[in-house]
């Protein structure tokens, strides 16, 4: 089976789309790199990028496309809703077939060692491939966002990880690291009663007692007058998404509140929903490559 | 997307290794198929080869794997407890992908005419490439087996479909079809009273009352000391998974059983694990290229 790494990549233009085409087609040049998809965000001003391939070659895609960024984007001009330190915002590798996560944090220190000597960008190594326990959480890498980043980065504190101890004049500085694959799942309730979502968020969440791979915020989706909990689930491996589903059900339950459906928001891992099937069918011994498709992959591969 | 086809033909040989693997060199042989599985069983002397590809590559290696059957296996030397009428036994063309049943239909008469007039094999074409409705049952294709089928062969409502009107000297004759994909699909009670297991399949079976495309039977699992009820979905679209295990479940229950587990045995089609993942979880709106994998064997085919 050929090795596999997922790249997420966020640049800060989200309302040019001949600026992003050109960041994506210095991806796409990359032999053996396959896109998967891009998207604009025009409130929050970023753009969002996935692409797949083997470790080395995604490497390559990776400061290709932050290069290109770095040529076509001002952060002196830049505002959006979204929190950011630099035209390439962040750089998450993600382990997907054949690859450990160690695997993925030596990539994230080759590319941030590339982006800060070759590029003059600095760059702080995030998530698994931190190197100091508080930048394990991307929030607090760009906590001042790239402002305040400006005088902050002479701080001892600070210092980026490769790279000048000051930003890039247009590209400003960029997050590296290596993470599971993140699913974005929401649950929608029978009731229009957002306190009821929020009430729910709160007890699976890390950030109050919760599961530490978590993250969910009650909303309110107005046009069906329904309260939604939206939820990252920030590795499934820890926390499956049936689990999260039985626990949201019975949390709801208590307020006399059905779960009426819910959804997946983007791209999720095979391995994610087989092993909901084999929760729910109680599966015994059951190997993905039963998978007939799996099979198949495996043979192209 | 690549049209699929999928091809599990079965050889009435199951003792031999050094004739089946001949076999499995033919198919091997045609460039563009992919073989997944192969597999003997001496008991009912009998193989199961699995193979994939596009349709016209499955067809020719499907001749091909027949024509050296026709070789190697003499059918008035053949005994063993499956029903039989010939070295290749059966043909089956099953849709994967980017395929309609129609398809699979149009490519069994190819191949039956082929193996009639080139291999002069009587073929008989079932399920849903039958031309007569009693031959959509492969049971009442067999009625009789290569022994009565000699005689049989020669009455005009077991005429074949293609090919001389008496059977081939050695192998026989050949039954070829088109099928949706089968999961044999077993589910294991926390019981060893064997009678629980027979009432629940007879509930679910077409046979007596249950649903058409369901085949059900109770069985012993000795060596566990529990009761299971053995299952052929024949139709996961018909009758899905979570359905059938939700009925056994219920039913069970009415003796005061649980399900202890169950077990997929073989290939499964991954339409039908992410229908049981959505089904649980009550998904909204899931479409199968929000896999990420499925994105990538899109890309490569």
């Amino acid at each position: 089976m050929q090795k596999l790494v997922q790249c997420v990549p966020n640049f800060s233009e989200g309302r040019r789309p001949e600026v992003v085409e050109q960041i994506v087609a210095a991806i796409r040049a990359v032999e053996g790199v396959s896109l998967l998809d891009y998207s604009l965000d025009a409130s929050h001003n970023r753009s969002v990028v996935t692409f797949i391939g083997p470790p080395g070659r995604v490497g390559e895609a990776a400061v290709a496309a932050a290069a290109r960024a770095a040529e076509l984007i001002n952060m002196e001009e830049h505002s959006g809703a979204h929190p950011r330190i630099g035209a390439t915002d962040v750089i998450p590798f993600i382990p997907v077939a054949g690859v450990e996560m160690a695997e993925c944090v030596e990539l994230a220190r080759e590319v941030g060692r590339e982006l800060g000597e070759k590029l003059g960008i600095p760059v702080y190594l995030y998530e698994a491939a931190a190197t100091r326990p508080e930048r394990k959480n991307l929030a607090q890498v760009r906590q001042g966002q790239y402002e305040g980043l400006k005088t902050e980065i002479t701080r001892p504190e600070r210092a980026p990880d490769f790279g000048p101890p000051r930003l890039h004049p247009t590209a400003g500085a960029t997050a590296v690291g290596a993470r599971p694959p993140l699913i974005a799942y929401n649950i929608n309730l029978g009731t229009s009663d957002l306190r009821i979502a929020q009430a729910i968020a709160r007890s699976i969440r890390g950030s109050s007692g919760g599961y530490p791979s978590i993250k969910a915020l009650g909303v309110m989706l107005e046009d069906r007058g329904l309260a939604q909990v939206s939820i990252n689930v920030c590795n499934f491996r820890e926390v499956s998404l049936p689990r999260i589903f039985e626990t949201v059900r019975l949390e709801a339950a208590r307020y006399g509140v059905n779960v009426v459906g819910s959804e997946i928001v983007g791209l999720v891992p095979l391995e994610a929903l087989l092993d909901t099937a084999a929760f729910y069918l109680r599966l015994e011994g059951f190997a993905p490559q039963q998978v007939l498709e799996k099979r198949l992959l495996d043979l192209v591969e």
